[in-house]
């Protein structure tokens, strides 16, 4: 039996056109979780939908549609990447336990139960006070068990996150996300959280958005491979995968959007700040997903073997989507 | 100058009808705050705002639409009770500030940051920990405070009320609630929120629905009165109202929707259990509005003068209206 390396970054949110699907296809992703939804509600969310149906229809040499992880196997085949649907709120399912069903329908694989703020589920990164799960958000997890989307805890604050691990069924990921220890962002998780995800077989992906590393974007390749390897001290490196984070070609009006969205008048600057309000520079090692054979590099020479590399790079989420996305 | 009472009751959510009308006539009320929203989303209360043009329209001899404290003088020299429109929940302004300006177009001058769960905007009081008023419910209050929306924290959880009490510009109301200390109900508000409530300015309005009763529907009208007379060693009888959240006429399957709504695949029961899962009885001395008089009469045997039996019964209400819905 022919031994199959897959890679997937579990996180982008570009701006898609042909070129960018170029690229994920020159650096050989086999699947890609795409975001379609940041403060969109459920119609607007079919309207996404729709968009990606175009670009299924017109890019259809470069792309599939991944609803299952066999869509990642036949993708391979193809030399195609699989797009895998996920949203980075719960603002799709509305007030409505009865969505998520819908949303599984339409192809979403993976949930934030927050994006910044507090949602009706969960309480969001950004907020003082983090209450955890909320009564809903118990009960939207059991039916996201229920459908097959994923728990995914990303933009989610601490216990909440410690909640989301406790209360679903089956392990939840954080698609994108770097360790707190490593650079304190508050979008980066604690220890504590990555142990709870080590024990419960969750996946964390690795992120290279500039605010989630440590010295944004002058963090060399060198120091995020150093704390891959730290990040494999805390959690089984099977666990470990990639999210990027990438957000290719999106105007700065889209990150204000990110931030904002409709629930404030003021101006929110979230990670960034009034006088670095602007999407970050990618560092030079991941302008584009071409830099996973930087992160390859990198991890062969502070010490991976071939078999964790294969794993980190896609393999590892191949095997987290086979269990759980089918 | 002749002196003016007036009759206010700060909370109804009937099924209503002509006759309903004719009995809040009857009792001589000249203004009734009537819930429009439990769960609705924006278009979903313009549909209820609709329905109720219609009864503006049908029964022009018993009632009108209020939107300022003028509309309460108004009615009450017409002999007619100005209808004024509030939420039970956030849920019509969705996760979008700007609906707060559009909601208040429509007529909304009550607004609960939450119903019993937890809100974009607060902690509801049947939710196990209350983080407070959230980062979106700090703007929102604000925008409230603009458009002249009062903030509602009768279903609120203890520190999102005290929360609310100290962000918001204007004193707020708990339209209707009553005092843990006499009935140990999640729904009833602690002394520390009613001295809070007290020092801001702020509003009760005292309620008859049975869950929130020391004895349920056998409360006898003596320990109402009584209850009334603690609530006033708390909150400057001046601050104490009426909002009796009568529910006449109404299904048991709307107290159902209103405990579950599209938030749970489970059961909820609310206030209530499995074995007494239906609307309560009323207590007798308080079947409808006309129960005013009992309740005229309990207070005047206690040992309230007449200026604060008035104030209670609408004057304090009156005055609140005239301060912050104009």
């Amino acid at each position: 039996m022919e031994e199959v390396n897959y890679r997937i970054d579990n996180l982008q949110y570009c701006n898609w056109n042909e070129e960018i699907f170029k690229i994920n296809n020159e650096a050989k992703l086999d699947a890609v979780h795409v975001t379609i939804a940041y403060h969109e509600d459920y119609d607007e969310v079919q309207k996404n939908v729709e968009t990606w149906k175009e670009y299924f229809n017109s890019f259809s040499n470069l792309i599939s549609h991944g609803n299952s992880y066999k869509d990642i196997k036949k993708a391979h085949k193809e030399n195609k990447t699989a797009i895998f649907f996920g949203f980075q709120n719960c603002s799709p399912i509305e007030d409505d336990i009865h969505l998520v069903q819908s949303v599984r329908d339409i192809g979403a694989v993976f949930m934030q139960l927050t994006y910044n703020n507090q949602s009706l589920l969960a309480t969001g990164c950004y907020e003082n006070v983090d209450s955890g799960v909320t009564r809903m958000g118990r009960e939207v997890i059991k039916e996201m068990n229920r459908v097959g989307i994923v728990v995914d805890m990303s933009h989610s604050a601490e216990q909440s996150t410690l909640d989301a691990i406790d209360i679903s069924e089956y392990p939840i990921a954080i698609t994108h996300a770097n360790p707190f220890s490593w650079h304190e962002s508050r979008r980066n998780k604690s220890d504590q959280v990555l142990k709870a995800l080590n024990n419960s077989g969750g996946m964390i992906g690795l992120s290279m958005y500039p605010h989630h590393l440590k010295d944004g974007t002058n963090c060399t390749i060198e120091s995020f491979c150093k704390m891959v390897a730290q990040t494999a001290e805390l959690i089984n490196v099977n666990q470990i995968g990639i999210g990027s984070d990438l957000c290719l070609g999106q105007p700065d009006s889209v990150v204000d959007w990110m931030r904002n969205g409709t629930w404030t008048k003021s101006k929110d600057y979230g990670e960034g700040t009034k006088d670095n309000a602007a999407f970050p520079k990618q560092p030079d090692w991941f302008e584009d997903a071409r830099g996973f054979s930087n992160i390859e590099n990198g991890l062969k020479k502070i010490g991976f073997n071939e078999t964790e590399i294969n794993g980190i790079l896609g393999n590892n989420w191949y095997n987290f989507y086979k269990k759980y996305i089918t």
